[in-house]
């Protein structure tokens, strides 16, 4: 971790100043090293009244001790070879404090904290720029699996919206199944955001060892949108440079009345389907603006997924902790069995509950990015990260981003054809001598394409047992079942 | 741990200032929450414009979610009722990050690291004050096993010197071994306070449930005195309220000469031996003071310890991580045999090499306290605790601690009797059908007492084996093996 990444700098920097003015101690304490290849140098230096009682002895035949600036003189005017190793020991306490918060924090990663992934500087997470420059960080070091960012759109205030692409030769437009994962419709949910960016990570990391997440990268296009709404974000960088700032919309001044419109009411389906799923009031955190698309932020999002025609799509939220499906103007879903099913493998790494708003939460919500999503024939969620509010505590953000790998790398799998057993039984009994049929069920979970040559082969951990050859299925299309 | 314990207090609540002043968002956030034992309430909420959809569901059929203080007036003038959980979010989120920093530090305790034991306010580590409650505290929890702390004398600027027995009856002088622990002769030390503090907490809460333990309390004398040098304590304090203060001597004025004597080289034993062993320069950092015991602080640890009469001792230091025995004069130890014969039982925790000073590190030291002590036949050790450095990362603290706490156990023992199996060996084939004899030596490694009526059994751990009763070894005096 770089060390400007921290938060913990500004406060130790800021704080230093301010007590260092007031009140440190005027003596500067050196730690230096001298030679003890002459045996006698220790009594030497203790002649000279030099406190080196607590030395270090190191294991180039030096020994480190903590002088004043006067006894550093005394040995310089004596000629006495030494190396100076910390000038101003309260520089370098002040530094080790923040490298013991950065030490404690990395105590809490796991397996699955892609190592690209680290705590950002706002309250522990990335500013739009650090988001910036991790995409440009993921594409320096993998050059060959992802695009550098492109703009697809600006924002009100005129930022970038950025993109980038995972796949084997990102920069050709393969004939691929599509996935389309986006971040921060609403400023205030970066946990959104910090999932996104690990998940990528972890992608470009496990490519070469991971013959799963090589497979996926190679056959897939993996779209990526981790701010949909920079104005937001970065107005809660401004206001709240350590995290905590509480925005939600984007930044539309509404023609002098209140701030703000709130990205996931302003798209078309069922856009202000009532005014109790979305608000006309400009003033409201639901505002859903003068008309569908009204806002840059939307209308590219949405002129986006016309173009790359993703299968499935996570537009990720917090902190609930759940699986939002569509629709959410409506009380009932379409295409339940299908999302269901998904949802209930998404959550066996988390266990997020999943349904409808209304069914989950007791309310709708109309003009969302899911509906949206759903009438233009992809299938489209709003996972909500769990979590101890919109800004939990940093030691919390790993397990966090950890817990939502799985449910992101599987719908990514989804989007295109994705072979899983769905049942197997035995035909007769598994006694010695005895022969017997094992009936395996598969099916293509995925959507976006038929399987093709699926191939079900038996492996026996025990000796003495017969197996038959490996049985092929043929092709099986995308959500059909084969025995 | 109380919040003003910890520094990070100081740090937030001084930036939270500063920044709040600069650009804090003005909205203030309330979380709330809402009963929805009324299934309609969620929807009404959102007709209202208000966006409650990332809320938390509680048990008692309650929503929580955020709400600007707009939007609360608007529901107390509609008399929806409710329950303020969080008045301003940005108070509640600096708190958040001050107690995830203790969250973080306390997944570095283990299991030797008492509960009572926490990190104090000046990097970690505890201030003169704090220290005084801490004594305060243990008073308050265990009052039939330690005295209420005691003032030993004043310092060179009217401080007390406080010092604690652990004991049963620790009210009465009971005609049992004394051992004697203190700490922080030299003010930038603070690992040895730390590691006593720690020391005094296990033995409290472990006595009544380690058998090991409650005998110790039971049969010894355990006089404690943390903080022997007030003055420089408080003066690093003073100059770095945060940790990192330098300051290792006293205060003494000298006569406005240069501040300060060493106090670990103000004994009277060996006293100014010869300018190479000690200064004579009030400026240097290991200045001897005007005469052996012309500091309060000295004088009060020789007239303490002409009273109880230790049999061994730890006078603590940091931070070189090393056993150094007496004599810190003189070029070779006397009762090598059995100084070396404990700290080979020391280290086994903590791999710290033990010697004489100048064995070990080249150089000599005159007037210390543990070359005093053994010419006072108190078996006297200066422990240097390991560790980066006078102020370690807080992260580490714990772990320091803990490495040293069988040690000082150890240390109390052997004030009394203590005894231990030398080596035991067969006479005789362990063959079926046959007998053979166990033969084992014993040795009362302690010098404070006669082992009394000692036995040894020997338990079976297979079936089928038949041994002799119990061998009674009648009594062992201090410091002698019986067969």
């Amino acid at each position: 971790m770089k060390i400007n990444d921290h938060p913990a700098l500004y406060l130790f920097i800021l704080f230093g100043l301010f007590f260092s003015e007031m009140n440190s101690q005027e003596e500067i304490y050196s730690k230096i090293s001298v030679s003890v290849i002459e045996p006698s140098v220790p009594q030497q230096l203790v002649a000279l009244g030099m406190a080196i009682d607590h030395y270090e002895h190191n294991e180039n035949n030096t020994i480190s001790f903590y002088v004043t600036q006067d006894e550093l003189q005394t040995l310089r005017d004596l000629k006495i070879d030494l190396t100076v190793e910390i000038e101003d020991y309260s520089v370098f306490y002040r530094e080790q404090s923040i490298s013991d918060s950065e030490n404690l924090i990395d105590m809490t990663r796991n397996s699955t904290v892609a190592n690209g992934f680290d705590l950002g500087s706002m309250g522990g997470f990335y500013t739009y720029n650090e988001i910036a420059g991790k995409l440009d960080e993921m594409k320096q070091d993998y050059p060959n699996l992802i695009t550098t960012k492109i703009s697809i759109g600006t924002s009100i205030e005129g930022r970038d919206i950025w993109m980038a692409k995972i796949s084997d030769n990102p920069n050709i437009n393969e004939n691929e199944p599509v996935v389309y994962f986006d971040a921060l419709h609403h400023a205030r949910e970066p946990l959104s955001m910090a999932t996104t960016i690990n998940y990528m990570f972890w992608l470009l990391e496990n490519y070469e060892t991971d013959g799963q997440v090589k497979f996926l990268v190679d056959h897939r296009e993996i779209y990526f949108v981790p701010v949909v709404n920079p104005d937001g974000y970065e107005y809660n960088r401004q206001t709240n440079p350590n995290g905590g700032g509480f925005w939600r919309k984007n930044r539309n001044p509404n023609d002098g009345n209140c701030v703000g419109v709130d990205l996931n009411r302003n798209y078309s389906f069922a856009y202000a389907n009532n005014n109790s799923c979305s608000s006309p009031d400009p003033c409201s955190g639901t505002y859903r603006g003068e008309s569908a698309f009204s806002e840059p932020e939307t209308s590219a999002i949405r002129d986006f997924l016309a173009v790359v025609a993703p299968k499935t799509a996570f537009s990720t939220h917090s902190t609930s902790g759940s699986y939002l499906m569509p629709y959410g103007f409506d009380t009932s879903p379409p295409e339940f069995d299908i999302y269901s099913e998904w949802a209930s493998i998404f959550l066996s790494e988390n266990d997020y509950p999943y349904g409808v708003t209304f069914q989950m939460l007791g309310y709708t919500s109309c003009g969302t990015t899911r509906d949206f999503m759903h009438s233009e024939g992809i299938y489209g969620w709003t996972p909500e990260i769990d979590g101890a509010g919109f800004w939990p505590p940093q030691s919390t953000i790993f397990d966090l981003v950890s817990e939502n790998v799985y449910p992101m790398f599987y719908n990514s799998w989804i989007a295109g054809a994705y072979v899983d057993i769905q049942s197997h039984k035995l035909l007769g009994d598994a006694l010695p001598g005895e022969s017997f049929s094992l009936v395996v069920e598969t099916k293509n979970v995925g959507v976006g394409a038929s399987a093709e040559n699926v191939t079900v082969a038996i492996e026996v951990s025990v000796s003495g047992v017969m197996v038959s050859p490996p049985v092929n299925y043929g092709n099986i299309e995308a959500r059909t079942r084969a025995d």
